[in-house]
């Protein structure tokens, strides 16, 4: 690995000790930057995706911008059901369609799962460009999306309030739910590697849909393919998950071979640590919301946080992506304050 | 009051010894069931919700045909919008659409929160009818939303993935916020109050979108008015407070005077308990979507849920409302397993 000028978020992750946590935030790049809704105006979705230069643009406007202390490559997690061969449609505002769902045994089977690195090389293009780009001055982070969470998308065919139909899926055909799963946590891995080959200093895996799982359902769906992942990849470089609603699997996910855990915004940083018995580099977790409150709130409250968390096994972020309609100014807010905040003259409590 | 032939529900609030607990389901009174489609096809939603005799054949729909222990009176939770002088539209099938939204003080001081009896009329009537109509077979529940739930509509206009515009109007005018709660508050105790009179045996407080907050934010805007709402009717019946997706409040909300807490699906019964001590009688919290599942499965994990809970201080009930999709026969076996439940033949842990 080449010399990173800022490796914050990496020595977080091995739980150094630190003066200040690193920051960044997710969906960092996006609506929020009019840089980005420039680009958005003049490509389409999946044009920006799959445009190494555009993507390589897009995931360094932060960094150059906001100033974040890592970059995450601009992609999106349905690229995983498109390299297996579904149709994925986005229109822009609106959310995600799919149309040809999942349904049986032959959908299932018809599902390919070979040389993602070939099907996906656009992303690996855009990380390696990227790579270069950023010149070292801060880590690179890749992604995926999680088994459960593509499952989801793949089977329901677009966003729900409830999934139920991928639910009902799960529950009514376990074994070819299984199967699913496996063949999407099996293309994950060799993606995430993949990513971490062209340029991913870590990765994080986005469970964006977990917290609609009971804790028993969560356990047979989702923490089975969540843990393959994390053994697997942390292999070759360090592994966050985000099983975001999840709160009630942390103790169990805290003694995986994951590297980090992001959290939302529904419990507090000391229940946070009290649940992972302060064993594993935490992440998260202001409410993205919160991030159109007037600014000296959101640094008063930013530094609570931090307060709260404390320095060392710390990544300051959201709880969530951030929302299109924040003021750039606000979003700085939340970074500065990370940034000027110091555990020498603050009560560090952890 | 009268004699009740089943008051199950009202000695689990009571938390008295039972050999199996209550157990009736939110949104009982909906569109899984035939005959409330065939009524949905000649009449509007405010057209059923406002006539009392509809009201109330609706309301007796699933005490007749699926054997629930409890009926709830069918009607909405933003009647009190309504009667508080805003314009609500729902377009079947789609959510809620309020056109004129809370933004200033002058909208806040516009609000009407006198005469709510007179106002809500029809419900009182559909109470009264259905108590009635139901000659004491069943408790009656009288239902209402919750402060800071109602905001969310009342401010957001609409439902939301994030309801960012309302926690921008409380983040950024707290005063206002207040105020506003406030007079939801004042009105809402009015209500149930009201319906308590008109016949409902024990009401519920719906806070559909408390787990939008953070643990302090709902400490701030959605706990204390649930704390005044539970303190002023607890006086005239027994209150259950429904705050989903706010597990992180369990323990301070049960030792408010509220009768009973509902609970999604998102923590075991176990873990309830704990949060809790064991000081209060506990509802939910089977999966909406579960009911998918094939019957067998169905059945083993309500019997599962019920060893969880115990017999003593529990009422059997969804995490959320029931789903469209869900065949009444996988209703009545979710029903009829609780009712067949004996204390005596299972492990009991409660």
């Amino acid at each position: 690995m080449s010399e990173l000028k800022n490796d914050l978020l990496l020595r977080a992750l091995k739980g150094e000790e630190l003066s200040r946590p690193p920051v960044w935030m997710m969906r960092q790049a996006g609506r929020y930057l009019p840089d980005y809704i420039k680009l958005r105006e003049k490509y389409d979705f999946f044009t920006r995706v799959e445009t190494p230069e555009l993507a390589c643009e897009i995931t360094l406007q932060p960094v150059d911008q906001v100033g974040v202390d890592a970059a995450i490559i601009f992609s999106d997690i349905l690229v995983i059901p498109q390299a297996m061969g579904m149709t994925v449609l986005l229109e822009e505002g609106k959310g995600p369609l799919l149309p040809n769902v999942i349904k049986t045994a032959d959908d299932v089977d018809a599902l390919n799962t070979a040389n993602v690195e070939e099907r996906l090389s656009y992303v690996m293009r855009a990380l390696e460009l990227t790579k270069r780009e950023l010149n070292d001055r801060v880590p690179l982070i890749g992604f995926a999306g999680a088994p459960w969470t593509l499952l989801c998308y793949m089977v329901e065919g677009k966003g729900s309030k409830s999934f139920d139909k991928a639910k009902q899926f799960c529950f009514t055909q376990p074994e070819l739910a299984h199967k699913l799963l496996q063949k999407i946590t099996d293309i994950t891995i060799q993606y995430l590697k993949a990513q971490v080959k062209a340029g991913a200093d870590l990765v994080q895996v986005f469970d964006s849909w977990s917290g609609m799982l009971s804790p028993a359902d969560f356990k047979a769906i989702a923490q089975p393919y969540l843990v393959q992942i994390a053994d697997a990849v942390s292999k070759d470089a360090p592994v966050i998950l985000f099983p975001k609603g999840s709160w009630y699997a942390l103790s169990d996910l805290s003694k995986t071979s994951a590297a980090g855990l992001g959290l939302d915004w529904s419990l507090t940083p000391q229940l946070a640590r009290q649940m992972t018995n302060n064993s594993i580099t935490l992440q998260g977790n202001f409410d993205p919301s919160k991030l159109l409150a007037p600014i000296p709130q959101i640094r008063k409250e930013v530094k609570e946080m931090i307060d709260g968390f404390g320095t060392k096994k710390y990544i300051a972020n959201l709880g969530h992506g951030i929302l299109p309609n924040v003021p750039v100014d606000h979003a700085r807010a939340f970074v500065d304050t990370v940034k000027e905040y110091s555990s020498v003259n603050n009560n560090v409590t952890a």
